[in-house]
């Protein structure tokens, strides 16, 4: 154990060196291209409620003002404790959807299978995030929090948090510095000594291996969710550098099905609307791809009544889009008629500047796909046309002849910056987080080893079982009470 | 014609003493109730976008300040002038969806059909009514603008108006006596002689018939928007009081057929996902109600994958829920387990406070029918019920067990307060209004009586082609240039 | 009273000269034109059935054979009486769809509200029809019936309705001779007094007019089921010469609502399937108008993955078709690509011989409309284009080159030709025609005069309740037993 | 080589030992359960048509009778070369869905890439089947063919077939005995020596390895269609008995993704209407298991406007109903209110004699699924319930209460016993034999082995892209003309 640790240790010098681009990622890219980045709308939502606004000491770094909750605790480090009234209103929402969550707290309440859990996290801190943590809490662990994100805090849940007693460490607008200072701050503390990890992105686990290798003399195991972060563990894995267990969230069954399909069904929707207000109804629409996404937004599109074209490449995937009822196209031969691109493919520039140049006047493009790069953005920054924008995420991009065009998000994930996440698929991701961190905290010595894991079966039908509790008549039907757990 | 007049001269007093619960009727119920509310998440949309806030002398009501546009006009009176900048913005993103009225002003800009008009209009002031007067100004006429509900302006359309020269006096929170003051400085200001009247609730007009009859003698008619105040022009006419031809907007065919199915379908959608985060797969939902706004809502909802209940009394409307899919239930066979209920009957107290209190916890109530109380939302005001305002729009309603209920827009229109209505659709309604202004001023002495019209066929199919006019295949399809106009 | 008969035989002299065209009109144009004919694939459905077969004596006209049915009885004229119990399983198999009548029967059975009544009927002679036949006798009638259609009847439903005892004069392939004869069969026998008359057509009300006028002395009403028939009896009455009350079931709100949008969105899939077994997914279909027919068309096809295109020269229609997702069309932009063409206008030569030129192969053209010329099929009969019968109702008419189109039923229907009508449907057109016949039979003198009367709106109700008991949820819905009846 | 022929002789005689049980199989459980019988309907259709019945000699077995096509040759054994006419016909309406075949056979045709084969071949003898033989006539190859099933024979394509000169030796309604006559008659012929099989079932394959194991050394490869016969490969590969490479065809991605989920949701209304004529708007339907087949059966029937509810075991796809806006629920739950019950589990006795009792009047049953044993039918055999068979394929099972149950093709597969299969669908499956048959017969000596293979990936794409040849658009889209072959 102590041999394998000192290997470890030594493989930490050596990955600290080769990995600087690992580390450079977050601050060339910006956060946002490394993990989920939460929607600017949905923190927007409530902004209008008239009672509270960011007061006149906006500018001044949370890091330089003393705040003090009402319990006399000052470990956190958030915008405006004051705002925590109104985050908790926010966590309560959330929690009306959760229900799995709240279902989990209920079961394990007796038991406290995280009792004596320390775990540090970075994820998001939205109202979503903080039930989840919440539920580590009731559940007996300790809990020590930071942002994967620099803009996706919601600073009044921060606020609620730090007034519940959580330290956490987060606004919205964190420098690059702030970034990895509230990182730090959630591992290096007096009398504090994390044995679990939950990690978002890679950037936590990346510090402590960076600044902190000793710690995982202690750590039991990692959770992981983003794509970024799980692809970051099997390199480790692979170059045998990997210290200890970790639990990928990202590949459950339960996220793969539900995040894709059913939630861009309704997030295509929501985005368009909330960005745009345009009516669906006899809209055409030119989606590109067919995947999980593209069937998606297909779906929910044409049940509006819009005329929907697909462009596929996989002869599959087409005559699926096919069988459904769709055209199969070019996108030249629909680019000059359509309404609305939107793109999910995967792939890059899926839409060139040579398209966008055919586009009609007031014809609405966005990307619902993984990569930033499927709507050439960046040829459309040239001198000759005129950006303006006009509401948050909505650009005019407008052409000599004074044609518009207009570009949600900039071409970022619709979904995740112009919608909310239904809480419900956030509820399945996040009950899948809780029960890796029981079962890795749980697991007898020797059941993991220093490798990457998904969720055992069993983890995974309770996970769906918890996850449609919500649903009391499947439970009338098929599913008996004693069956779960 | 001078008999004429002073006949209605006479009865324009019975007509001030009787209807006292007219006038009286804005103030205590509110403007809302009147008519059309524009969304306030509408408005809050782009409340977020740094740049412009409501400056410190907020507080300050624009008719103790003194503003000047960019040409030194100062015939007008909004909250801050120097938000033109973004209000001119909104009104060329909704330009993008109305391009019926940017149609008619390309079309009917050479004969200058309202040449010579003199309006006075009393509407929502919105993006979308803003494209309505400057096109009303592209054909020529002069306009005079005021708000027909105090809440609803937004308020830097309003200073892009007034910096485009429109004598628009309208600002969101305005008191009952701005209110009046606004319309009478649009009636009353030397060297003005209206003749036309473009109203939306009847306030408008009511003030005329009580302060300024005389003004009768040179309208040459009245365009009406809303069911409240087409209903009150129709006993007018009944009562031998209309002193001038009116035409009827509400009851086009286009706004019915439209404004009800098609619109609802979208923004019940818009309206939960705003105000909730909702996801609708799997969800149970009960609709009160399937006439068209039923259809609108149900097919939605089912096409999300949420399952659809309906309650309807009339057997015919029955047989088609049935025959399209839904169960057709009694509301308390239902009202235990589904997580929203959704109004839209017309009816009063469909949902009763028995029936909330068997609501399970974190049920979402709403209504989208035309009544503000098919929810008994007054019986929820009792002490032992504790109301929460958790978001813009949305309380929750706590029981003494905990359990909580989700109420949205306190029982109101949710399309209306929560969603925004799809430009496109609002763009049917004002093509009609500019049509209806354009045939009452340009026809023959004689064409209309002193009695309330709805649009001539003609018009009708007119209007028709110049909204669709957007659906370029339409024209490719089936209808030749050639037959517009 | 005698009088006013006298005034009426009177008229009938004239109406005998003046109708030639009337009476010729069966004869020449076929008896298919005049109403619904019943499916051929429907009555050929069971004729694989080994067990029986039409034996050798097939050849002899049932006119000149002598049949007596178990009882003794030979008051009956039909093919073979041998077919009674094969014609009993049909007539069981629809009585399991026509719960409404049976429910009639149930609910009326002890106050037999027919006592008494002499019913001559013409109608198609179908299990559908027998159904309705035998709950009038279970009321209490006295029926004697003919076939109002040369072709539809079913043989061996008739042989099960001569063998329980009704007096019935029809078969399949009766000449033009023999479908008067059965008709005078109805109505003239000893010690028969006739005193209501139900036809689907008019060809009985007209024999009637014809040939015993003054049988009307006793009749107390017609019920007139098709278009023709009633447009018949408008006529009749519009010049004065109509002599009794008479009750247009055609246009009952039951019937135009359901038989058109839902008896058509299923029959479409029904009638293309049994005739050329196309998959609908992928296919590119064009729908000819998109009235209730098109709309059903257009629902179903959409639904099982077809790409549907619309055309229609209505704006609003077209607008409802492309709110509802449909891409609007001229017929010649898609005629060269398109897999089938579907005709619901209601007008003449909608798919021109030039556009059929123009289809590409293996194309199938088939109309739903109510006009047998929507295709100019008779274009298509010219030396050049050879006709192949390749099954029942499917022509491939094959083009010099070789390419062939599927020309279904010759143009004619395809519902009525091709596929069944759903027996639910033809349930509540059967429903309506017993209940007309109870009112008229039953009103008190004088509520109804010499007019054409619909159903009356309580009648109405009670019938659509009768019709949706199949149904129960419905009734633990929001009908109560109580209101039945 | 040699050698391992040998050693393979050696394997057929302990396979022909132990493997009673696989030849007896199609004797006791009827040919039915091997593989797919074809429609009873597809092939009465067109019994209708009046200028050919089976004449008087009809009893005569066709084993006894000499005939002889218009060629001279008499090398085939049919019900009656009559009707070689009736079958050209239908097999030109199959043409016209298989646009794959065709196309293949164009471009095939230079190079007769199977000049030289010898096909045995053993399937259903249907039009379809028919396109696909003279299609490999085509390329080259001779066919000697018989049928996989006594009853799924169509006797006019069989002659049409004959007729061509094809050598078949099929009827429909062969004895057992003239099963394997005709089987042997293929193989064992003077100086025809087959080098390829084409079988679908197995029993070909079973007939080669019992009785002349000697032609295994010229054979160059198996093709089979059917998840028996597959089985029955892999069994022998695993045992090592396996003389020859085998391609597997019922497992290639296109046969599974098309087969089950657009092919049910097809054939689930054509089979349902064409034996019972029921109306699905309105009707509730329990569809038992949620998997390819039950969710294109859910999505057709929820489009048609049925109200569906789903029972699943499994827990995700019990959440996919969920998601897709079904009911999940026991079947107990709902037995007594459905209007049908549609099992498609693949277990067995999902439908219990104690549930069928509790069905209501007129309920309608039947299977989709691919156990005949999923509705305990064997359960309803018992003296107090009375049989009636009232159609081709209907019974009505009746209680002593009167109640009557409709149970469709007795529990076994409806859409193979009641629909047609899409000809569409069948088109995939052909072409992925006919690419099989050229891939085994073309390819290097040693590339396949003595193994079970599925297609070769580049040849799945090239089948899909045949298949969907059908659809120009698609290849206007993505596909080019270049990419094919």
């Amino acid at each position: 154990m102590i041999l394998n640790l000192l290997l470890c240790l030594l493989q930490q010098i050596q990955f600290a060196e080769e990995k600087q681009e690992f580390s450079r990622f977050p601050i060339k890219a910006g956060r946002r291209s490394l993990s989920r980045s939460i929607s600017q709308s949905s923190t927007d939502s409530y902004s209008s409620a008239a009672s509270y606004t960011d007061s006149s000491d906006d500018e001044t770094s949370p890091r330089d003002k003393t705040q003090i909750n009402s319990k006399g605790t000052s470990d956190f480090c958030v915008k405006n404790i004051k705002q925590a009234e109104f985050g908790r209103h926010e966590i309560e929402i959330a929690e009306q959807e959760m229900s799995a969550l709240i279902s989990l707290r209920k079961r394990a309440l007796g038991e406290k299978p995280l009792a004596g859990a320390k775990i540090v996290g970075c994820t998001h801190i939205t109202a979503q995030t903080a039930v989840l943590i919440e539920t580590l809490v009731a559940l007996g662990a300790q809990c020590r929090w930071s942002a994967c994100n620099i803009y996706s805090t919601q600073n009044e849940v921060a606020a609620a948090l730090a007034e519940a007693g959580v330290a956490v460490f987060a606004w919205k607008g964190e420098s690059e510095d702030d970034f990895w200072w509230c990182i730090d701050r959630c591992i290096n503390m007096q009398g504090w000594q994390p044995n679990m990890i939950l990690d978002d992105g890679g950037d936590l686990t990346h510090w402590v291996y960076k600044k902190y290798p000793s710690i995982f003399k202690k750590i039991r195991g990692i959770v992981e969710e983003s794509v970024t972060g799980v692809h970051r563990l099997y390199q480790l894995s692979k170059a045998g550098k990997l210290c200890v267990p970790a639990m990928n969230v990202n590949d459950s069954v339960t996220k793969q099905k539900f995040d894709n399909l059913y939630c861009c069904r309704e997030s295509i929707l929501d985005g368009l609307k909330r960005t745009t207000d345009v009516m669906f109804g006899g809209k055409q629409v030119v989606v590109c791809g067919y995947g999980e996404v593209g069937k998606g937004c297909c779906a929910a599109l044409k049940a509006l009544g819009a005329i929907v074209y697909v462009t596929e490449i996989d002869p599959i995937c087409a005559l699926q889009a096919c069988m459904d009822g769709f055209r199969v196209v070019k996108l030249n031969e629909v680019i000059r008629v359509v309404d609305m691109v939107i793109t999910c493919t995967g792939n890059k520039n899926v839409v060139t500047r040579d398209q966008l140049d055919r586009l009609k006047n007031g014809c609405i493009v966005c990307n619902m796909g993984h990569s930033n790069t499927e709507i050439d953005v960046a040829s459309l920054r040239t001198p000759e046309l005129t950006w303006e924008r006009v509401r948050s995420q909505v650009d005019h991009v407008i052409w000599p002849d004074g044609k518009r065009v207009l570009l949600l998000a900039e071409g970022r994930l619709l979904n995740l910056s112009c919608s909310t996440v239904p809480t419900f698929v956030l509820s399945i991701t996040a009950t899948t987080q809780a029960l890796a961190l029981i079962e890795l905290y749980n697991a007898p010595e020797g059941r993991y080893k220093q490798d990457v894991y998904l969720l055992p079966k069993k983890m995974v039908t309770y996970n769906v079982k918890l996850v449609t509790i919500i649903y009391p008549f499947l439970y009338l039907g098929n599913f008996t009470g004693a069956n779960l757990g």
